[in-house]
């Protein structure tokens, strides 16, 4: 074995143990010290080098994380078979990183407005948490969510609902969907198995709680909301209802029916799900208190959603639990994880705080507002008397109903083609009648006229 | 009823409806019409103010959706009762964005060293996200993850693990228990519902594969990794490894063990589950394949994860789906939203096209060898013959063997109480004998001594 030698006449600053380790390193990827070949014990080359053991050792231990050398018990260490470093890190070849492959714009049809959402404020508060907080990313987020964000939302919700709580009983999540889930699993460690949903409604929960396996009942819808009489007596159970709109009939349930639901549930050691969608971009006119805000029982767990009032690739939603349920979280959630990023979560908390959040909901509205009545208009203009659009005052989408042979999803798909969101509402087709939910808030303003005309042309209704 | 007056000598450039609309909001606001006052008929008002009925409507409408006037069926128009605006958005009190009430960092004892990561490259790409591709953000993510990521992914785990896939069959998700979570479905509808784990094992994966109903078998590792005669045979299930580093162990399974796995697999139509974690920082010097690229018969999916080499805040985890796993997903996702931020995905997308990722993990691995070296030599000079340290090459933990009476969870505790991470590793320990895992990376390196010398004086050991 030939020896290491160490030049110590290396001028540069580095430790003993790093000038030893790069001399030893670049012996082995010379091929001067071979593949396989035994290198000297820890102990004879201090000897031979007049450096301290542990010196020594300090630079085959960054050789053996590096992979350069082995180590084999009760024999010593040998050099790697360090060849044409196939597990090396790639030298990347640029990517046109715009392309329509890398972003598949294509999968997204539907037409966008970008002037819905001030990029810029958000940034700035983005910018903020890397430059001001970082420490705070060197930490998992809390399961229940950043307590700055809670904080905000809690003060946000009372505000703007009546909706009291504490940051506390607020949990986060990415989407409706890990937000359930939760609750499925608090709802389960009450013993409650049973959950009624309202019918016409919002279909996706169905899977949730079924996936969760809940048993579900469905229970009628009239213009004032859920059937109070049809729910599940002497048991306890889970209703979830969206009684500031109901989806998709846009029913509102009067408060002297919520006082009737509240006293169900307190009757039957039940659990009220309300969930409060979009609420920011409707309630105003219709001004019902949130059945949360009527709640003097801990019944009501009130969801809501920054999905509408921020831009779309935001995904968190939250919920607020009453304090039971708060503590059956508490011994849970350990096992789970925070399904939000972080970094969002604390920009979301700073554009609240600074009051961007509140800005651009102001903004909407009045935005929203002048979509709608370009939208009605148009149709009224040039619609004909076969397309009656109804509006329902949820803020983002109307009813459309259609006198025409064509189905549901033949209409949709046309409006898709160029670009129009549109989806069935069998519930409300009759005979000859076809009606559809439309999107229309997702279009720049200076385009609703002329897409909506040539929807009708490419419809013929 | 007072006549409502549109004036147009209004010299803004606002249309007529809207001029109307203001017009008639002030005089709800100010009182001149009262709540509750019933307004002029469509045709009434635009006959008086010689405008079009259309106009008229818009105006309407406005007011309508903003809650200025109420709508009731075969009656008309009324002023709403806009009274101190109960519901109004609130004017925010400045909050104390920095106070550990808002952050609750004392929910994080663990020191973390923050020159492991580069936010400001970072912050530079989540900067031209914002910039450049903003009309992205206006469309949710794509259920599987933004293909512009996939596609890095792809690259990346080919030239770093040898693992052979399209973007097509990566599946992104926020965190190891949401991929589970995918996976577990897949699993199902392939009517696996069997899964093998080893033992000792990274325990959150029982409850995972526990919540999802799975029927679970656990499985002696040696030093070899798993012991593949216990495996199920004539019957499909799955078995979740992790041959490259075996936790707790540090076990590598050898090439040869590796074919006869994929064999059994083969053999018996059944899934291996590959967890690779943390390989980059820790493969070096132990160059074994990844399961996934010996793979000739699509039995195995590879789960990987950005959490140690990207700041801990990040939670982007992806899975690599053989193709006929890809055709069942394809399937179910349309139940299922994205999880993780679609701004973070595109981030890290831009972060790996760069180079920045490439160049993080090479300093990482540097700056933990050093670490390691450091954390090593003070257990060596200070530690005295009570306390073992194991480099069991993680690249990012170690483990310590302690002869002491002192129960593990107790020493764990002592060292939380400075800031050090470990948890006990009840399975190597023996009588009066303890042995923790000790995550030296996380530590600033200028500190590791001192808090070693500070930990050896608490344990007293």
């Amino acid at each position: 074995m030939r020896p290491i030698i160490l030049d110590f006449s290396d001028s540069s600053s580095d430790s003993l143990y790093i000038q030893l380790y790069r001399s030893v390193r670049d012996d082995i990827l010379s091929g001067q010290i071979k593949g396989g070949e035994k290198l000297p014990s820890l102990r004879v080359l201090s000897k031979n080098l007049n450096i301290s053991i542990t010196t020594t050792q300090l630079a085959y231990n960054q050789l053996l994380v590096e992979g350069y050398i082995i180590s084999k018990p009760q024999s010593g260490y040998y050099a790697a078979q360090v060849s044409a470093s196939k597990y090396d890190l790639p030298v990347m070849k640029p990517y046109d990183f715009t392309s329509d492959e890398a972003f598949h714009l294509e999968d997204n049809p539907f037409i966008c407005d970008g002037d819905c959402f001030d990029f810029n404020k958000w940034k700035k508060c983005s910018s903020k948490v890397f430059n001001d907080y970082s420490d705070l990313l060197l930490f998992e987020s809390d399961t229940q969510g950043e307590s700055a964000l809670r904080f905000e939302i809690s003060k946000y919700v009372y505000s703007s609902r009546g909706v009291t709580c504490t940051p506390e009983q607020i949990v986060i999540g990415a989407g409706t969907q890990q937000i359930t889930g939760h609750l499925c699993r608090i709802l389960s460690k009450m013993n409650i198995n049973h959950v009624s949903l309202e019918s016409p409604g919002y279909l996706p929960v169905h899977s949730m709680f079924c996936d969760s396996g809940f048993a579900i009942s469905h229970i009628p819808v009239d213009k004032e909301g859920i059937d109070i009489s049809k729910l599940p007596i002497n048991i306890s159970s889970a209703v979830y209802v969206s009684p500031s709109n109901q989806f998709p009939t846009g029913a509102v349930m009067p408060v002297g029916k919520r006082s009737k639901l509240l006293d169900w549930a307190a009757d039957n050691d039940s659990i009220i799900i309300e969930d409060d969608y979009d609420s920011e971009l409707r309630y105003f006119g219709r001004p019902v208190p949130a059945l949360q805000s009527l709640d003097k029982n801990s019944r009501v767990v009130y969801l809501g959603s920054f999905s509408s009032t921020l831009f779309p690739a935001v995904k968190i939603s939250y919920m607020v639990l009453p304090q039971p349920m708060v503590e059956i979280f508490e011994q849970i959630k350990g096992q789970y994880t925070q399904t939000c990023s972080k970094a969002e979560q604390l920009t979301l908390a700073l554009f609240m705080e600074k009051g961007y959040y509140y800005t651009g909901i102001r903004k909407l509205r009045s935005l929203y507002a002048q979509k709608l009545a370009i939208t009605l208009q148009t149709f009224d203009v040039f619609g004909g008397d076969n397309i009656i659009p109804i509006d329902t005052q949820s803020g983002i989408n109307l009813i459309i109903k259609i006198k025409t042979k064509k189905t549901a999803d033949r209409l949709c798909e046309e409006a898709k083609s160029i670009g129009l969101q549109m989806i069935p509402l069998s519930e409300l087709t009759e005979q000859e009648t076809t009606a559809l939910i439309f999107y229309y808030s997702k279009l720049p303003i200076n385009r609703i006229e002329s897409l909506i005309k040539n929807l009708l042309q490419i419809w013929d209704a």
